[in-house]
Order: structure tokens, then sequence, then C-alpha cells
């Protein structure tokens, strides 16, 4: 389904990931954006917008619209994929996602800011008792007992994967208030080693060669932990990055301390503004472009 | 007609001004947007956009009159006048409009690249026999002999003002090609005092206490020249501002080196693009509103 090495990656369909495709696309380069098929959730919840320019007082869910047909009359696709990790090979990145792994010559981050403050003990365990993504490291539990702590509804998908290969899965859903399930509702109908438990995660430690994730019920003792976010923070994603806080260091340009590896929107830091975001990935793309250009 | 001081003075009405406006109003900021009523010319004669998020593949004329709409439905209005000087005063801006001068809290320079190089000897007779306003200065000429160069038609009023005052105007329509009076017409008829003159300026020298206009048809000798163009170079504009080449230097909150003062849009480097210039004049409003609440 991927091709052998793409021009650009843009990794996010928010504004800004959506203006780098675009610009990339009018610059006749070869683009693989990945993201969410409905845009990005923040743009299509936002109640009404007043100020982006040209579309005055434009309800949120209208802004997503026009965005996706803008892709739509461009000929763009949406690969709704999630993006394990991404690694700079030297003059190509390749990019993790699920068991796939896809190369393109630069990449563009413009994920956001969603992704949470990490648990405690969460950082020191990752790749070692705790992963970020199941269809990655799933066939490590064959046989074993693991824990899902599931961000947002779609995460479930995980789970039912999960349990056909593990003894036993423990799913903790931590979604949003409205998106909890209803009591009594039962998420995993005929699956019999899947136990939901309702419980608000606060640490993860290593005990006696065991992974134990410590919550407001108590503890939950497994093989693995999986915390699966709707993204994840942009210095695990891209191992080398420069990071400003919570946000990737980037100049005027756009450009990061990786060469070839550019961000736009939210995940640049302040003000997190729809039109600041579609700008950023205009300038993010022509950056990329004359990287790319400049390799040849 | 002005107020006594804004919170905030935007010069340019391309997509930068448009959105920084937009942005100021939103947050309850009090707003002078100078520039031209028809929106830029620059949108305006584009021949189609492909980029800009949102609005796929529209005619520049489409988009001006989009901003425009844009802004009458927020009320905000354009003064479609020239501002020839803005001073830095300590804790606010004073910003020259012809004869008046008018006070801000801040100021966003969104006025575009139009600007070209200066004539040789320009730069070193401005202030002493070379001007960029006629109404400003105008009256120094009285009863004396004046040059105008005008780089536009709009300029032929500025033309007619100053013949009531000096005794003779040598007026030089250096237009665009499409732009320049057809062979045979009268630029000002029934006015004897201008005589009009096809040629090219090649430089400026003071000769004898007068001013001496070079051009591929031979001098022009008078007590003062006009140049008269659509913007001005922002060093011009604003004395003490740093630049980098022939754009203002911002960092990424776009904050020029003299506080209180922002730029957005193509006045601050490549690429010249419109989603571009309508995310950082968005990204200048919120900074002002910032350093605003934070005089008070």
């Amino acid at each position: 389904m991927f091709a052998d090495r793409y021009d650009v990656a843009i990794i996010g369909t928010g504004p800004a990931g959506v203006s780098a495709a675009i610009t990339a696309k009018v610059r006749n380069k070869s683009v693989l954006l990945l993201g969410s098929a409905d845009i990005s959730d923040k743009v299509a919840k936002a109640h009404s917008i007043q100020n982006y320019p040209g579309l005055p007082d434009i309800p949120g869910a209208e802004l997503a619209k026009k965005l996706r047909e803008h892709l739509d009359q461009m000929g763009i696709e949406i690969t709704d994929r999630k993006v394990a990790m991404i690694y700079a090979m030297g003059d190509f990145y390749s990019l993790q996602i699920d068991q796939d792994f896809v190369e393109a010559k630069s990449v563009i981050l413009a994920i956001g800011v969603s992704f949470g403050k990490p648990l405690p003990g969460e950082d020191e365990n990752l790749g070692r008792g705790v992963s970020y993504c199941a269809t990655c490291d799933g066939t490590l539990y064959r046989g074993k007992e693991a824990v899902i702590v599931g961000y947002a509804p779609k995460e479930e998908a995980d789970a039912r994967f999960l349990s056909e290969l593990a003894d036993k899965v423990t799913y903790i859903p931590v979604y949003k208030k409205d998106e909890m399930p209803a009591e009594g509702t039962e998420l995993f109908p005929g699956i019999g080693n899947i136990e939901v438990m309702l419980a608000k995660p606060e640490g993860i430690v290593r005990r006696d060669g065991r992974m134990v994730l410590t919550t407001d019920q108590g503890e939950v003792v497994s093989d693995g932990i999986f915390l699966l976010r709707e993204s994840v923070s942009p210095g695990k994603l891209v191992p080398g990055l420069e990071l400003d806080g919570n946000h990737v260091k980037v100049d005027r340009k756009m450009a990061s301390n990786l060469p070839g590896l550019f961000a736009a929107g939210d995940i640049t830091g302040t003000p997190y503004q729809y039109i600041k975001a579609a700008g950023e990935g205009n300038v993010a793309a022509l950056s990329a472009v004359s990287y790319i250009d400049s390799q040849n």
C-alpha cells in the first residue's frame, strides 16, 4: 500500500498538516499524509471560529469539511494509520507504522499538542515493559498478561487484537467524560479474557521482573503496559529531536535541529490558532521542498 | 476622524493586515486599519490561488472579496490613507498620516514588499530635498519648482495638489506597462503648470542648492523631488527599526527590535505566500495584545 519512498511524509491532519500537504502537492512532490480521516478532532469540535480570514464565523465542523474537500479536490489521500516511531537515517527518514516501515526524504510533524504529561515511571520503562503501540509490540505478549490504558474509545480495537495473543488483558478506559461507556455497558461482549477496570492510572514501577501500574483503585501487575494515546510526545516519536519544553524547537523556516525534519502548528508552540497552524504548514512544506531539491 | 489613541495600528490590508485586524478585534482591542480599501492589489490580481486551505482554487479577486466581507462582518473599517512616518515615542507610537498625527499603543507592519530599490542619491537626500509625501511636505514648495516621480496613476492626485502651491511641477509617470497613459492622453487637462515627462529616473544629486534628477532623457533641475511609491521601505518608515536585508527582522512571535512594534506577511521575508501572511498576522495581533496588556 505504500510507495517506495515519499518526498514528504506529513504527520497530522489538522490545519497545519492539511496546509503542508496542499502546498507540497502544488509543488509536485509525492506526499504521504498520515492522520485522522475526519481531519482534526479539535477543529471538528470547535464551536465557531471567528478569525480564519476569508471564512468568517465558521463552525469547526464546517472548517474541517472544507479542509477535507480541499484535499479531495487536489487528489490528496489521508492514510488513517498511527506512526509509532520516526528514525533519522541520514539522507532519509524511516517511519514505523504498525509493522510497516515507510521511507520519506523529508518529514513534517504537525501532530498538535494533545499528548499529556507522562506518568511517573513511564519514560524510564519505555521499551522495557511500557509500549505505545499494541500492533507493533503485541506479539511479545503471547501467552502473557498485559494492561492497556486506552485514552479514546478507538483503542478498544487494540484490546481485542491483544486478547487474541495474550492470556489476559486488563483494559482501563480513561476517556473524556462524554466518551466513557455508560454504566453496565459490556465493552467486549463475547471476549472472556479482557477485564475492564475503571481507575485512574498514577504511575508505573518494575517489581520482581513484572510491571506494576499503580492506580487510585490499587495496583495492577502484568508483563507489560500499553499506553495508547492519541499522540505521542514529539521527543519520543523522533529520537534526537530538540524540544523547547513540550514543543518542537523550530526556526522561522519551521526547521528543527534534524535536517529534513520540519514542524508546524500547535506542536511548535503558542498561540494555538488555526490560521497560524495553516500558515506554518505552508512554510514547512516550502522548506521541505527546498531541502529535497538541495539533496538531488 | 481619528480616535485619541488606538490599541493597535495596522498598516496594510493584504492577508497579513486583515488577519491581524480580525484577531485584534476578536480580542476586543481598538483597531486602526490603514491601507487600500480594495484590499491588496497583489491579491486581487492573482489569477488563481491553489493553497489557501479551505478555499481551493480561488481567484485572487474572490479571496480579496472574502477578506473584505470578513472585515465588514466584524465591523472593521479600512482607513484608505497613507502613513508617511512612524515614530517610537516610548510607551506609544505616533503615526504621521498626511498632516495628521495619530497615536497607537502598538503597531503591526504588514506593508508587503512592493517597494523597489532606492535611486542612487535618494537615501542621502531624504528630508533634504527628497520627500515621499506631497501632502506632508507640499507647503515647503510654495512658489517653487518640484518634480514628482509617480509610481502609480493614483499619484496624479498629488501632482494636482502640488500644482496649486508650486510654480511648476514636472510629473514623471513610471507606471506598470498596462497602466501607462495612452499616447496623446492629456493627464492634467486645464492645469498649465504641470509638465508631463516620459523618462526613466536614474539618480539624484544636489547641485548649487538645487535638486537634480538624472534620467535617460537628461537632467531635470528643481527645488525638490517627490518619489511617490506604493510603499516605503520599512527602515525609512520607522526610524530605528532593525532590518534583515529588505525585510523587518522578527522573532517567532513576530516582534521587531522595537517594543510594541510587530510585523507580518511578505515584509518579514520569504516565502511570499497568502496563507503564511494570514498566519503571521494572527500571531502578530496576539503578540500585540499581550504587549498592550503587559503595559497596563
